[in-house]
């Protein structure tokens, strides 16, 4: 199902070349500032336009057509439409016959059994992912004063990003990247011992998100080669710092107000520059395959805001959650 | 909150050292032959017991209390609950105001204000997987054919893990591991294109596990360095098998009917035989803390069952959504 | 929160007098026919304009904008948006100072501390039930060869309905009336034993459509005058046909295959052309408040096609969960 | 679904003649006082034992097996088991070729494809209300200072309790009866505007219990006979507080201070004395059937502490929900 959340309820729609595009917020608490123009500015961090993202760009003006009244959300389903204006009818019958490699084009066609929607991938269309983002932007003004930020570690395996991405685009190759992400200033006590706990929240959240292979907190994959010795965090303070940050700010599932850290690589953009051989399944045969058009040549150049955003939407939803408590807490039961 | 999944619902609860803990598996389909024998192989797995696994080791005779009739399910909320015998009544003040380093004292006593039960762990306790582990021998039985096997690959970075185990031992203290987890024979188009995509259901699950610190599908964290090129997977054949699988099974979120292929990394146990300084919040000052018993020196031992299980849970779920497609393709509308 | 089901999920979102309003259709299985034409007959059942009914009148035309490709929906969520194109800047400040009786006024600022949209009701507005219908017809759609049927049978406690209306819009006061819905063609086995017994979920949704007092299946109120002997339904055939259908063909929470037999009572509009004296709060005392412009003075002449839609809804969630027993029942577990 | 609730969600298990039922409360805030003794009351007000009702009585006894340490709830899930002792192996065969008028017999083999428990209706007995009863003892203690509280009004259409019972008992026969529930001390601002409106989740709660047959909320049934003028709450003071309260304390799905107030009719006891003439399916044709042993004759006495501690438990997850409001307006967002 296409919804997150359980108090702070994100809900996402439509097709990359579909009329239109949205996303609902049910549950947001009533009272925060909210308008088009605060969106702005991680539009344009998502945005294609850079060397090493795709050309074709959409204008992504949004259009918050309920849930904010003078300026202010008010409690009520908070809905952001796009209209798609880059609409093309091209033939797409070529993608159910020989779909494209590492695409969703064959598991859409099966799922649906053969009714998906396939121009540009449909509904699988990273496209999609701007209503991840626009319900993000509000997520973060919940949050605060907690914040979060993600950004580009590597690309290609270098640190040198702008270079790997200038020699992907000569070799008419795309490249992978690794993103990190930062949660800071967060309560203590966010989350739940299993099934719930922030890492199974966010990780849910990640993995909603095209192109992630991975997630790792905190020690992440170094642990299965650390001793208790050196990964055990010392507490230093009556605030709970501690010395390391190995657990990533997270004990049995819930916050310890330390910060949350996690790292996420990124596949190489699927479609490329160079023909690949592949399964044609109307002449039963295996063809190559010559993807037209220019595309990302490194997507990860576009992921950060959308994992920053997606985690926030997290982590609203389980400060709502867990809201409550400081109520209870002074009350006499 | 301390459930998972939508169709195929699991409910845990219990304390370390409280008087029964349990799973409940409400939506399990009727008819599946399912007894208490059936539970034997797989807690055998789980329990401590063998080198580098704590002695003190519980019976887990679990009952099966409802749910079950005549030796098959009958569709109604199967449970299964198991008796403390092993309940001390240890002094645990100290656990409060001396929080062990990398274990839940000090986050669990922070978010339940200080009413949790904090004897071995109270509820944070890995014993309380066992009903992951019970629920989980039903889910493979309800998803057969499809087959789900975890083993420990790496103990403290090494592939001679009892030679791993054993050192650890010798220096009084942990170590991490590496557990790899394959699900096979799965039907094309489990899943869902974003929020419910195959990787965020089973990474959910597999972070509700304890002492997990990252997941990564196929490719995985080495995805960030590869191309586009070498990344995608060609279809060969016309069941969508692929040449290679670095996409792990799932294209845009949904089964492809190839394996799917994970890994996840497991922490070094937190509870060493090594004193640790750390804050003591009653005097106010960083103290030495030594932890009295014995432990598990490679929890990493005995967690493979656990995500074995947990994702036959996830999958069950996921199957349980999806079969009605089946039979709606049979109809005409 | 603003969504309804489990399988077959709906959302709405809106305000009377906001840019849009819609509905998202989350899980609405692929390959059902679906246009905007379909939802002409039950949009006009809904509309304003009889006697009797605000001469106030919205065009409700829909846009469906994802979710349906070449005429068939596709699996992904389906979504249909209204623009408001009736919207007025009425000065509302009055209806925070001086709430209405009978309307959601007061409870809405309550709750929202203010921020609440009061233009036309807000989001409490009966105009946002447009998405129930839109939803209902698909879903109607899709339960076929089932179907729902809801007629107003009384109004203002009479069966001469149109004399009814007459009546009251000579007083310049409103009447409520009485809705009958009958669902047949059923299969056995729809619902869950409790929490999700069919009577709970249809009830749920009922109650979601404002203006509803009150509902009862088959026996009703009666029931509780009524001896064993009389109210149990005697099976008369190898289908499970009753001779009786005092159970409205449920039992145990679950459907026998007889018809759902439910009513519905509807109040009579709040807005009324009669003075009213309710508390001002800006003064501090009982003031008189009259409440301008035209309004429906029978309320229930529009919504038996609302409440035939919400069931259908209901009805699909229903569906949907139950489909994979058809699949099981041919496997061997 | 076995589970109800959102925040505060409560799950059932167990059948009549199985080992053990139970309830499992997961999301109760921790703090609140809580054991065994709690139940007494309410136990003793649902149990068999009185005029007109079974003489076969279960004792009851609760255990709290988890979520509770030193008398008060931990936080983790709450779990109540209670051992079966009165399990008899009767043939039970029967049941399945001539099913009991007015029972769950038919529809459950049919549903779960004849693998049920049906000893004494297996899941569907009335003896799993028991955790309903347990869960709300506690629901209640949350709420407070607001309170609920369910009576019988009417039996077999009299007033005359007693009488009504009395003559029941002489005709063999079994009557229906009436509850009517009043919740006062609320807060305002309770529920959402549709899919969750508070009639709406109290009355999903009141049709998880057998034997009810409707539900209407204050003018309830008689609303449709009424007048605007005479049906719409006039507020008198600044607390919101409403001359008459025909709209049970709700406008547009949310609480307005004012008590909450319904009726629910409680069908006639399905098994009677009486010989019945319905299908029997093994023979294929209508035969009579006697229904042994001795039963409730008006179920309807035991139900209102049923009804009671659902709303109670109904009530504690909106307020959970709601809860975070009080904390959010004293932020600057």
């Amino acid at each position: 199902m296409n919804s997150f959340g359980r108090m702070f309820r994100v809900s996402i729609f439509g097709e990359s070349h579909g009329i239109q595009i949205g996303v609902v917020v049910d549950g947001c608490p009533a009272g925060i500032a909210f308008c088009e123009e605060d969106l702005t500015e991680d539009f344009a961090r998502r945005r294609a336009g850079g060397r090493g993202t795709t050309p074709r760009v959409e204008p992504d003006l949004p259009r918050i057509v309920s849930g904010v009244f003078r300026g202010k959300t008010t409690g009520a389903p908070l809905t952001i439409v796009f209209e798609n204006t880059n609409i093309q009818s091209d033939d797409y019958d070529n993608l159910w016959h020989h779909p494209r490699p590492g695409h969703a084009d064959y598991t859409a066609q099966q799922k649906y059994n053969g009714y998906n929607d396939p121009r540009g991938g449909g509904h699988f269309s990273g496209r999609i992912t701007l209503g991840i983002v626009a319900a993000g932007v509000l997520a973060k003004k919940f949050i605060a004063p907690a914040t979060v930020c993600a950004t580009l570690i590597e690309a290609g395996g270098s640190t040198d990003i702008s270079g790997a991405v200038e020699k992907a685009i000569q070799s008419k190759d795309s490249i992978g990247g690794l993103i990190e992400c930062c949660c800071s200033s967060l309560p203590v006590g966010l989350g739940e011992p299993f099934f719930d706990s922030v890492e199974a929240v966010i990780a849910h959240m990640i993995f909603a998100i095209p192109a992630t292979r991975g997630i790792e907190f905190g020690s992440g994959f170094r642990a299965a080669a650390m001793k208790g010795s050196e990964h055990n965090d010392r507490i230093i303070d009556n605030r709970g710092t501690t010395a390391t940050n190995f657990a990533a700010g997270i004990n049995g599932g819930i916050t310890n107000g330390n910060d949350i850290v996690f790292r996420v690589p990124i596949k190489p953009t699927s479609s490329i520059g160079i023909a690949q051989e592949t399964y044609n399944f109307d002449h039963n045969d295996v063809e190559t395959l010559l993807i037209e058009g220019r595309h990302d040549v490194c997507i990860a150049l576009r992921i950060p805001v959308v994992i920053e955003c997606g985690t926030a939407i997290a982590l609203a939803d389980l400060m709502l959650r867990e809201m409550q408590r400081n109520t209870l807490s002074t009350q006499e039961k």
